[in-house]
């Protein structure tokens, strides 16, 4: 790897050039890390449906040119000055969600919503110069979730990856950068849910309110969004158990997009809320998540249910949109 | 006492026939208690805005004729069958939330909206027979919250009378039958504000969101709406801290009225609940609450701003909406 550190690494990438225009394998370069950053070779890369909001256009957050892509693993490849906490050759899943263990969110113990780097990350570029370290030909290309893994190097913060047990198959764990936590974060770390507890999921097919309500005398003590349906998060609250039910958002809603009740529904004792990455710390939680995949005691290739390449990227998305694909993992080589 | 007992009593009380028409005060029949109610003598209640409120015509649930009130104290005359927890003598201050203790509700742990009488006191009337035990010249006159304390005689649910300190004053602890325990609960039984929290109560004038936000660094810490409007509940959610700031609703919002909020808001830290009589236990924590006022451990007497007689009770009421009265306590004789 001595080859590469501090050279411009030229590899191949999905560049998404404008919205909702099909996405281009292009010949990118990547500049080399600077202090506090940190270059990865990703090798397996999952389809999310942020990544699929993001293109389509809808997202008023979204930056065009950009390499979309927030759920992988890969190796990392060099580091920049003053990176300690990982190095060459280490196995790492990069982290949309920060932890830098230093700020106001990260020191409150009630929060895993890091605030160091989101200023530039929410904006396509790093912290340190406010620019990209992708370019194809010169023209800048922007950064996205801090993370933009659909392409075969990648450079993100220091405090954005999570050093993993190299003993991890990095096909299978790299869902462990996103979707599987956040779907067990908002039961464990969200809700905390209790063994026993009545618990209704509103995302493969919605079920009538009514009719659940019905059936599990006077409400569920628990229930999850994960949609993105303002109309369905809604539902999802008001068939909370009245007194304690506790409704959590995990779906992301389009922009502008509002959700609504009448405040009885609160005061009669039931709480909405909503959970990012599963209310899970991103750096130390994340290897702790790999080493229980290792231990078998939670599931993971369960929900692989395509594996295609860097170069079928396209077809891999219009899969997502297919109701028989969970999650679409590519080999970026 | 015993002269009363079995007896039907005729007493004063405040009747509203109509809505938004002046209270009147006539003698009014009040029937025995029978299995599982109670007999009180109304020795000072106190006016509440949900009073007005439902006065007002805008409640929908508002049944008229009835008899008002809900913040009280007095003595119980006498018991109805196996009532066994009060007796003639007691001291007490009736609950609009009750507490059986037995129901899925208080058997829960989680909340204090008991359900055992909800469904008699919801509308107007007594659970034995669904009948009310209030009338004049033998029109039945509804029950209000199962309390309908603006009568000198008022007929209460077991479930719904708490036993206090006889040393208590009756006409200072009468505000710990709603207004004082909703706002301190709500601090400490739904928020469980820490000490050095930031907090921002909405409820004397509503301050402007920008301003908070920026005097406080990023968002309070737990905010609370005691109004009942719609557009500040959702300023006070908003001006929660990301990550984890704390929004409860304890003011009443009119009928019809919704509130919204971006899911935005939710999935990045917020939560937003309610409140109920505090989230107190009525009749295991008003004596409890009771002995921390003989303590001196909370403030009560600093609440009462005015005090007036039951035949005053429609200037009471003007005195209510006009800006420099809190509480406004009526004695009963």
């Amino acid at each position: 790897m001595a080859t590469t550190q501090g050279q411009v690494i030229t590899c191949k990438a999905a560049v998404a050039w404008e919205a909702n225009k099909p996405l281009v394998i292009e010949d990118v370069q990547v500049a080399p890390p600077q202090a506090g950053e940190v270059r990865v070779k990703i090798l397996f890369a999952a389809l999310c449906h942020t990544d699929a909001y993001t293109w389509s256009g809808k997202d008023p957050e979204g930056l065009f040119p950009c390499i979309l892509g927030h759920e992988a693993a890969g190796i990392v490849e060099s580091v920049g000055e003053g990176v300690t906490e990982v190095q060459p050759g280490d196995h790492v899943i990069p982290c949309y969600q920060a932890e830098c263990g230093e700020c106001k969110f990260c020191k409150s113990g009630k929060t895993n919503l890091c605030g160091k780097v989101r200023a530039a990350t929410g904006v396509g570029v790093m912290m340190n110069d406010r620019k990209s370290r992708f370019s194809v030909n010169g023209k800048p290309i922007y950064h996205f979730m801090g993370t933009s893994t659909f392409s075969q190097y990648t450079v993100v913060h220091d405090v954005s990856v999570a050093k993993i047990d190299p003993k991890a198959p990095l096909e299978k764990v790299c869902l462990l950068g996103c979707g599987v936590p956040t779907g067990l974060g908002a039961v464990w770390n969200t809700a905390k849910v209790e063994s026993g507890s009545i618990v209704a999921v509103f995302g493969l097919g919605t079920v009538g309110l009514a009719v659940l309500v019905d059936l599990t005398d006077g409400g569920v003590d628990y229930s999850f969004e994960c949609i993105g349906n303002v109309s369905v998060m809604r539902a999802a609250l008001e068939c909370c158990h009245k007194g304690w039910g506790t409704s959590v958002i995990v779906g992301v809603a389009a922009s502008g997009q509002e959700i609504s009740t009448r405040p009885f529904q609160l005061v009669t004792g039931r709480v909405w809320k909503g959970t990012a990455f599963g209310g899970f710390k991103s750096r130390s939680q994340v290897p702790w998540l790999v080493d229980k995949y290792l231990k078998k005691e939670i599931k993971v290739d369960e929900y692989i249910t395509h594996n295609l390449t860097l170069g079928e990227i396209n077809e891999a998305f219009h899969l997502l949109h297919g109701g028989d694909c969970l999650r679409c993992v590519l080999s970026m080589d």
